[in-house]
């Protein structure tokens, strides 16, 4: 079976982890591979390295090297690079490199500059992470460098548009966003194997990603979309809004400015185009979601990696569902 | 009065030291400054970060912050990042870059990506390290990209350039060098303030350093032999060599190659056309040396700062000697 995920940060990398662990109940373990196509619009370069946010957090948390307290970052991690550099001046004051995670930095940004693709440098790294034995291929969504920005009021009438990151990480999401606009989307390209990978999968998930700033990046890119529509696999996504709230992150902070109602119904509404399966929680039963897809209610609360693993394995057993012929077999629908 | 030193690593960078200690103990300290020019020739570009390890040397000793044990590298250093980066393949596995030191290096690849020059960048890291308050000022020889290279035999009859680093570092100076070559050397520019600092100052110190790839790539910047023989100033150095043997790097393996004698007569050969004094070991004081310095013999081992500080006190008094008006006024020699 073939599985294609589109993820996002730590909710996307917690729902993988989780289908990981589920797939290893099963007695098709050996022939299942997952793809996991990541973000990249929140990528950002610092003191000249190249960051790559969530392709890191899915390493770092499928190779087992995750912080689980923040959900994000190396475990055992130190900062003594941060606090030389702070005493430089160097370097924003609201983003905190980490030793090891900076070493994954500077291997990305040193591979880049001898002209590797982010492609080819991510699989690097998720060879180091033992990506592969765990039958996990990771994916960029594109090489293409691209960087989401948030417009902000100016605070005099005006307006000014500031790197995701500082918007996320500096002002957690609290400066209202005007909107979003992601530098160089238009013209990227999908990273190889992203498109195959939607078209050829037995199944596609979306775990409970945020649907503007994550997924919905990923969707922005030429092609994806499309792929998605076209694909004969189920397309099976979960709720990132439990109750009208995401677990963590900001994503009714996201939807708002999209004048998106921040709701499970919302954001189905969001991929109504493509998607065949939803499933929410018991709290959002009773909303009234976009005709075409099948929806299912849960409690849809990733406790830990076995709440996680419970929630990909509903998501799986509704694809399978809805695919006409079986899960492990493609066919017409 | 206005003292220039020309220096290399670790030799050079305890040399000033102890020249800044002995001249607290003056009476005109209040009235001196101290120009260190460093030598740039062993620069290197490790993992895409610009690596400048004498300038580093100097900035770490003369601020205090030096590992004493090995005289090079920070105090209480560790390597989060190098055992990552090693984990990851990347970079050079004989060149271990230490976590605070390794900021150094983001900050002045930072930095000199903005545009800055490497004396731009040194009088940022040599704020940091609280130089100037000290008197110090501390200047690259050259703003010029230089490389040294070894050339050494490649063990089927020819012969292949290495790079400083990788002969010193790696092998430990231990392959016999056919002659030593200095990229970008012939068309290097004086850094600013470089040749003035020549010219004008009261006293010209060499210290114990290396007098091929330290003090002789210094030499070797266009216009630094020409201002040292054109100075009013008395040349003042100090013998690398006693009995014969460099007290620690490598300067007999350096000077072989060049046919120079390995000898504290043979380094002064090499400064004839503007040595003005030459302090030596009194283990050398029958050797027999080039006309034109003073020379004077004594203990020359420098086993502590306190060592240091009297070598250069005896540095000075020589130059001082030398001065046809005395220490503190310039005039026609």
């Amino acid at each position: 079976m073939q599985i294609t995920v589109l993820a996002g940060g730590v909710g996307g990398a917690r729902f993988v982890r989780g289908l990981l662990s589920h797939l290893r109940t099963r007695d098709d373990a050996e022939q299942t591979s997952v793809t996991v196509v990541g973000n990249t619009g929140d990528d950002i370069t610092l003191v000249g390295l190249r960051v790559c946010p969530d392709l890191d957090t899915l390493l770092y948390t499928l190779g087992d090297g995750v912080d689980e307290g923040q959900g994000w970052g190396r475990a055992q991690e130190s900062t003594r690079v941060a606090g030389e550099l702070a005493t430089l001046g160097v370097g924003p004051d609201w983003f905190t490199l980490g030793d090891l995670d900076l070493a994954t930095h500077l291997a990305r940004s040193r591979w880049l500059a001898q002209g590797l693709t982010l492609s080819e440098v991510t699989a690097r790294l998720a060879q180091r992470w033992g990506l592969p034995d765990r039958g996990v291929r990771l994916l960029p969504a594109t090489d293409t460098p691209i960087e989401t920005h948030v417009v902000v009021d100016d605070g005099e009438g005006g307006e000014r548009a500031i790197h995701f990151q500082e918007w996320w990480v500096r002002h957690g999401a609290s400066l209202p966003a005007r909107r979003f606009t992601v530098a160089g989307l238009g013209e990227a390209k999908a990273a190889p194997h992203v498109l195959d990978a939607l078209r050829t999968a037995d199944v596609v998930l979306f775990p409970p990603s945020n649907p503007v700033v994550s997924i919905g990046i990923i969707l922005g890119v030429p092609g994806v979309r499309e792929a998605l529509r076209g694909t004969r696999a189920p397309v099976v996504g979960v709720s990132p809004l439990l109750g009208g709230r995401p677990v963590r992150g900001h994503a009714d902070a996201c939807l708002a400015p999209l004048g998106v109602e921040v709701s499970a119904a919302g954001v189905a509404g969001l991929y109504a185009d493509f998607l065949d399966g939803w499933l929410v929680d018991d709290a959002d039963a009773g909303l009234r979601y976009p005709a075409g897809a099948q929806v299912r209610s849960m409690d849809l609360l990733m406790r830990d990696t076995e709440g996680a693993a419970r929630l990909a394995g509903a998501a799986l057993d509704l694809g399978r569902e809805l695919s006409p012929v079986g899960a492990g077999t493609r066919g017409p629908r």
